[in-house]
């Protein structure tokens, strides 16, 4: 394990020299470069870098760290840099990856390319991609690595010190050997620190965590993490159906889960793909931000046609028009505020039946607070600025209906997409607003129009 | 380390039990049932309660298990327990914590109770915790441990393997063990592994990692976070100026740094603190929302003045007047997608002064082109739906200035932000919704006074 400070100053400084030594032209001194860095720093200045320089920089690299880059690069990059590739260069690069990610890069070929991949490589390769395609994607078994080290029960400490001694070097982030019987069934697990300072005389049984359970080989990735987070765990056994052990989740995978999640909130909630590249091509990301866009100008729309209804108020009362878009804007605001917080607490698995109906209580009650406060100030705001106390009552009153629903609304809507499998964050921000929209103008229009016009 | 396999249904199925006994008043059951469970266990269960179960939980609660479960909680909630304790009660939960968290929990504490805590303290846990004090906040030396084991370089190894043994158990999380000279200075490190597999006839200096660089106390546990991430380090040392070892950075806390950045994003966008406790009292909660609904008021009032400055057209043209909304919903969802991006991209370190500006060119190109495709898009529907070509023309001219500006402002608002010093997570969106609102009602209302009222 190399370590190395590297802050943000650092990466921008070379990021900077990395640019101007490609402007003029400098390959040779640019090759070398690369050549001194971790695959995981190049990686990270092909994601800060835009498409121009990504493509001399990737012609650039070395072609034997070419699986390492890959490993740790996102998503949309990885799948746009292996698409350029040929069959051979993705074969050679195959064979110096992690099981996991090997899996992950060949679900996304075509079939011809995939048949040349696979065709390419070694027997004992090919072995380990086809059952780690065997897995679905989002599961335990697609982030494991089958390269755990497995001992017998029945064997003495000092056995096993010789027999590591001859192995030679531990795969990865090994902090735990597993003990198996004869059918390969997890029976505990042994830390290398208690290798370390146990008893070398006693048996292996004698000092194994007998307690220690596998994770099953289908549970889901987003479990596997919070399972992780809430027992520090660095890494666990991944176990099929019958207990026996298949592999091993390492904290780093789990890391990447952690943060894909959390970064899928985040970009789901603003419309975006988690996926999506930030120095990607202007068309790509155009296309991609066309099915929000499509959905909210519908939602516009919607909203457009209920001020439509009230045609007759508004041509009589300019300022109501000028008005009309305060109580849509505040409902939206404190209805994310809630969507947020129940959409947190989804992904961190914090809410089941058990406090749902307490939480869309809370909420509500929050909404009625905020609509009281709310319907007061703003009250006074429009009674000060128009000199009206009966427009000022009526934003008030339209404020309180409005901040009420998106109390309910904001607790309700992600709970029940979730419940119609739909995923909340990506769709729970559109329906909310265009929810708190219609309520709005609804109330304020509505009221206006009962009493104003009589 | 117990491994233990509990699923949200699970987790759910023993919060209903829970909740069950509570009702019916089984307290000495409930008290059995949490003296069975894991602290982590514990601390989740608290955290996914409403406050009057979390009450009576926690006086049921082992006393020993206290500092193990307050390590585990969220700030907002662990804030709240710990001022509901006494100070006998917290120095004794104290003893059993981490540094980092104890650190933590005691900065939180007023001065009269701190006092009292210090005092109840061992003189060895005192000196811990001045230690652990004496670091601000976000930096690498708040969530450092000061358990590291260490070894002098001209030692062999069959000597360290037979202090190991009398030393007995390892700090949890230990993958390596430092290196350090007579002065404490790091010198490398040996991981546990290379320990079992290596010759124990060769000395430390041989098998050390002598490129084992450490963190200095003072990076921003941020960037910790983000060379862990990279490296996929389980552990590394952290550095005083001299070079001199002062603890280790564990991967669990740097975990908790991720989900606390990445929900910091989320959460900041929506207008919500990220310590927000999903099931915490409503009156608090209400009160944490009003910064951001004050904003947002004044946000929407000065829209609203915007068109009042439009009131004569909108007074002649009631259609203007039920579409005016249409087109900053549309530049609002667009700045949004930027925003999400860029805000992202600062968090992960990924944009500097080298990209920075090939960036903001990239999101106007696309805020153009989605101009362009929208303003078409919102021409026809309006045409069709109004039987208007003007109003349409109108409208779609609008959506193309405004669409190119949400754009550009989505890019440039994070990074005046960062310039600026102000979080771009947290005030970033309601900058942009303010101005997007603000262009798209002047371009659309503008055009329409010039175009239709002449």
């Amino acid at each position: 394990m190399p370590i190395e400070v590297l802050d943000n100053a650092l990466t921008d400084q070379r990021l900077n020299q990395l640019t101007q030594a490609l402007g003029s032209g400098m390959f040779v001194h640019v090759r070398n470069m690369l050549h001194d860095m971790a695959a995981s720093d190049i990686a990270f200045i092909l994601e800060s870098s835009p498409p121009r320089t990504r493509q001399v920089l990737w012609q650039l690299i070395d072609q034997d760290q070419t699986g390492e880059i890959l490993d740790e690069l996102g998503e949309e990059l990885k799948d746009n840099l292996i698409k350029q590739m040929s069959p051979e260069r993705v074969a050679k690069a195959a064979a110096r990856m992690d099981t996991d990610d090997l899996a992950y890069i060949l679900r996304s070929l075509p079939d011809s390319v995939f048949k040349q991949v696979l065709n390419s490589m070694s027997s004992q390769d090919r072995v380990r991609v086809e059952q780690a395609l065997s897995y679905p994607d989002d599961t335990a078994g697609s982030i494991m690595n089958t390269d755990t080290v497995t001992l017998r029960p029945d064997v003495n400490i000092d056995v096993i010190l010789r027999y590591l001694r001859i192995r030679g070097k531990l795969p990865e982030a090994t902090d735990t050997l597993y003990v198996v019987d004869k059918h390969d069934r997890l029976l505990g697990g042994v830390e290398l620190a208690d290798l370390l300072t146990c008893d070398p005389n006693s048996s292996i049984r004698a000092i194994m965590d007998a307690k220690l359970e596998g994770i099953p080989v289908g549970m889901s990735d987003n479990e596997v993490a919070q399972l992780f987070e809430r027992h520090d765990w660095i890494s666990a056994p991944v176990i099929g159906d019958d207990n026996q052990l298949l592999g091993r989740i390492t904290i780093d995978d789990v890391v990447d889960v952690i943060r894909e999640n959390a970064e899928h909130s985040m970009m789901g909630m603003a419309g975006m793909d988690d996926d999506a590249d930030t120095f990607g091509p202007v068309l790509k990301s155009t296309l991609q931000r066309s099915l929000w866009l499509t959905i909210n100008l519908f939602a516009a729309l919607l909203a457009a046609s209920v001020s439509n209804m009230f045609e007759g108020t508004i041509e009589q009362f300019a300022t109501i028009a000028i008005l009309m878009t305060i109580v849509p804007s505040m409902g939206g605001v404190a209805g994310n505020q809630t969507l947020a917080l129940v959409i947190r607490g989804l992904a961190l698995g914090q809410i089941g039946k058990s406090n749902s109906r307490w939480l869309i209580g809370k909420e509500l009650a929050i909404g009625f607070l905020n609509g009281i406060l709310w319907s007061v100030l703003v009250f006074i705001a429009i009674w000060l600025w128009k000199d009206d106390i009966a427009l000022g009552a009526l934003i008030g009153g339209a404020m309180l209906i409005n901040m009420t629903v998106a109390g309910l609304a904001g607790a309700c809507i992600p709970l029940l997409l979730k419940k119609m499998k739909i995923d909340p964050a990506l769709a729970g921000g559109m329906v909310l607003t265009t929810v708190t929209d219609i309520i709005g103008l609804f109330a304020f229009l509505g009221l206006a129009t009962i009493f104003l016009l009589n």
